[in-house]
């Protein structure tokens, strides 16, 4: 049952989400033995002036 | 006071929102018997590739 | 596929919360079609120190 | 290494969104001591027909 | 109706955590312009076994 | 800059967060290219009464 949420900047490619998706959902059933049709993988795409770190927005820098 | 956020899959109408929005709301008001100006909804859809279920996304089923 | 979280302020009874988690699920069958099977439904309590409106927090009323 | 999550209905100028991020990192650099490089602001938009108190979305009133 | 979120490593007292709560609210206020009664601010500590920078958990440092 | 957070049950041991936390970056970083320094996984433990699917909490079953 395990619900995956990853919020990462816009930009990358379908097929790198793709690859994400994959792998990460693998991660979790390898290390929780959760059966795979129990996880759930999201992803949350942030844009660039909506995301800071120390009060810089990465569209400011 | 509590706040619902509810994610689904992009695509549904916005009767379908708006009925969704009330329904949760009287289910969350009778059931915690706050009052419905303390109750909050919020969707968040999700774009098909960015929704996966044992590591496949529903844009490619 | 909808996913719903419900922050609420501790406190509620193990029956409201049943209750609340099965209305809430009818809520969104009914609206959005989705089969039950796929309507996940989580709960998560804030401690009343934890939780602000206008800056008071609900421990400070 | 706090992260902080706003939700805000759409509409702000992008002025309005640097500065909010700019002064809710303050905030939570002078009151937790956090080093600012540890601190995460994320904005999350929400439009008005995804947003509901008592029910009503901010879209219908 | 800004709705904010911090997560925060547990540890901060009760006086911090009213501080952040306070300050982080007026900075919302201030570059928003929304009433401060429509301004929801909830704090939620992370165990620090539970957070983890660069695959290293806090508590394994 | 990737923030992943993963809901689960309650009851997993120690050493099992550990190895979700290391794998589950390790998939991010191998996928998006991210630097392991700007990775952060954060987890957090759901109550058998605070989760449910089709209406039914993990605690009633």
């Amino acid at each position: 049952m395990p619900i995956c949420t990853i919020k990462l900047l816009e930009g990358r490619t379908d097929e790198q989400k793709k690859a994400l998706v994959e792998k990460v959902t693998q991660a979790i059933q390898e290390t929780t033995g959760a059966g795979p049709e129990h996880i759930t993988v999201i992803l949350e795409e942030m844009q660039r002036n909506h995301y800071a770190v120390g009060g810089v927005r990465a569209s400011d820098k």
